[in-house]
């Protein structure tokens, strides 16, 4: 069961707003911020699209699901949470004052983690004149409702005792935490899909393929490896009976090969964005953004369900985590309603115990 | 069903067996040259595993399977052959022998396909006296007998009738076989793991995180969405409302930021590959590359037969395809085997048509 009582959702865009619904999906009271008069409307959209897929999820019947406040400031929306997730624009300047803003008002033992996909939590916590040693980077994919992963980074400033606490905190709502060892610009993830991004972009704008077939060639090929197993032991298995040191021998000198483009930043122009959105209009074949959602979502869930079932029922990689987490959202669905509003307000007094005491981070 | 009498094998490593379990598993005689003492084990090895996989994809029997012979030279194994097959190390003096010999003793309308991942079909052809035109690469991916992506590339030499046929005969075994529209080095699918290879080796020898944590980053996380989507239409839809313009606009300028190791290439000396092999041995948890090899099996039948269900029934990406081949997979085991050895006889000396009148290649 999840260990937060009260969450804040600073930011309503896909991200932001794919983190309430997963809050509001666990039974969790979510207060949002976000100054877009749409906020509402789009918070709703990605709301009921997440519900379509928690219920064949949980085809027994979903827990009741949070309360959702829109907060009329972001002082107003973290004054009593014990999380608060920030999901704004990728600015720092706008990172800058929005944390200040958040650490200024939140409950002292509050962990806030921020959506980040690229910025370091040390150049983020500087703004944070009051506990700067609670903020982490939790760094979902989206759809972040259904996707598990989320990267935990902490900065210069950060507690070990926060990163734990994050890890409770993002594991009872059913996700995979995995903590970067060095904080780097980009975490792990983005830079792996950087790489790619970077070398599709190439082959787009050289005419070696369409936006389509690049697309075929993964969904179709190395695709269907990496959502279960991912690159390294994947090759471990590819080098057969000789192991990885064979592998790594028989591939590593590719790496000198004059390949230059591999290294080189295509430039972003209009050309190149027109190329791809007109490819990438063709690819859709007609169907919508909101289909396209709708089609995304079934088979990611039809993909971890089955996996659930797979390596003798015990469950292989999201498979079973997929596993404990329907589990734990049936369970919670069956639990009755709690008896008095009493119980619940001395719940929510109740602050988040590790992070009460930190101890001063230790240099590794 | 196919259109592939008897196939040639050159080479029988991982890639090459694949090839063959592919075929004989489809019902189709396969002749095999492989110079390693040991080729017949490797084979039989990985024929093992492509029928445990291909026993729960066709849970009613299997077609009965192609008769395998081992040749003792490349011009015995090709003679009669239709379809041959080049899976030999990839080195192009190498590669210059086995295709030479191969085109002087395979008939004249046999397609040949190259299983290279990196060599351009222009500098292999040159080695073929009689029928260069007859060469295309048909980059497979492991595992070759379940994977069904095959990366089609022609050389300057090569006919488009070459290219249809191979196309066909691929497509005929299961396959989804996409046209690279220009030749060049590592055409598209290894371009891509190249690229995330070369950010992931510095991720691990920087100590950002282990390959296992590598690993969890893919297939919690964007594996799941690559598997289904691929990347672009996976950004199409994560651009929400706004689409795929507004998705480039703000994701395009992260391009230029100074994540210079992402250009570089790191030093592939005996440090790496310890460090490497070291934390491959710790992620495996115990399990044997065959016990990995099968759990890895399993677990790509089962998404693609849980992406076979998908979209209304329809199937969605290698689930539509998945779906497909098991039917054909189940219609060939109920076929009665053919009534005399003469009709064999005769099917087997039709020639493969289109390939008999080829044109010259217009220049696009």
């Amino acid at each position: 069961m999840s260990i937060i009582n009260k969450a804040a959702a600073i930011g309503g865009g896909v991200i932001g707003a794919g983190w309430v619904a997963r809050l509001l999906l666990n039974g969790i009271d979510v207060s949002i911020f976000d100054p877009d008069p749409e906020a509402s409307r789009k918070v709703s959209e990605v709301m009921k699209g997440a519900r379509r897929a928690y219920k064949q999820m949980v085809p027994g019947g979903l827990p009741k699901e949070g309360k959702l406040t829109f907060a009329k400031t972001i002082a107003e929306a973290v004054a009593d949470a014990d999380f608060i997730q920030e999901s704004v624009p990728e600015r720092l300047d706008l990172k800058h004052r929005v944390l200040a803003e958040i650490d200024a008002h939140a409950p002292a033992n509050a962990i806030v983690g921020s959506s980040t996909s690229g910025i370091k939590p040390t150049d983020m916590q500087v703004a944070m004149k009051k506990h700067p040693e609670r903020l982490v980077v939790g760094h979902p994919f989206n759809p972040v409702y259904l996707l598990p992963l989320v990267e935990i980074v902490g900065g210069d400033q950060t507690f070990p005792e926060a990163i734990e606490v994050a890890k409770e905190i993002y594991a009872s709502i059913g996700m995979k935490p995995v903590v970067i060892r060095k904080e780097i610009e980009a975490f792990v993830g983005d830079r792996l899909l950087e790489a790619a991004w970077r070398e599709a972009l190439w082959l787009i704008k050289d005419g070696i393929c369409t936006v389509e077939e690049l697309d075929d060639i993964m969904r179709y090929g190395f695709g269907l490896r990496w959502a279960q197993m991912g690159m390294f032991q994947v090759y471990r298995v590819a080098g057969g009976e000789a192991g990885m040191r064979h592998f790594m021998a028989q591939f590593g000198p590719c790496l000198k090969w004059p390949w230059t483009k591999l290294m080189d930043v295509p430039e972003f122009n209009d050309e190149l964005v027109d190329l791809i959105a007109t490819q990438s209009d063709d690819q859709a074949h007609g169907l919508s953004i909101r289909e396209l959602e709708k089609i995304r979502d079934d088979n990611l869930v039809a993909i971890m369900d089955a996996l659930s079932k797979q390596n003798k029922g015990k469950g292989w990689g999201a498979g079973a985590l997929h596993k404990d987490y329907t589990k734990q959202l049936a369970k919670l669905a069956a639990k009755k309603p709690a008896a008095s509003t009493a119980a619940e307000k001395a719940k929510a007094s109740k602050p988040v115990k590790k992070a009460e005491k930190p101890k001063k981070k230790k240099k590794g």
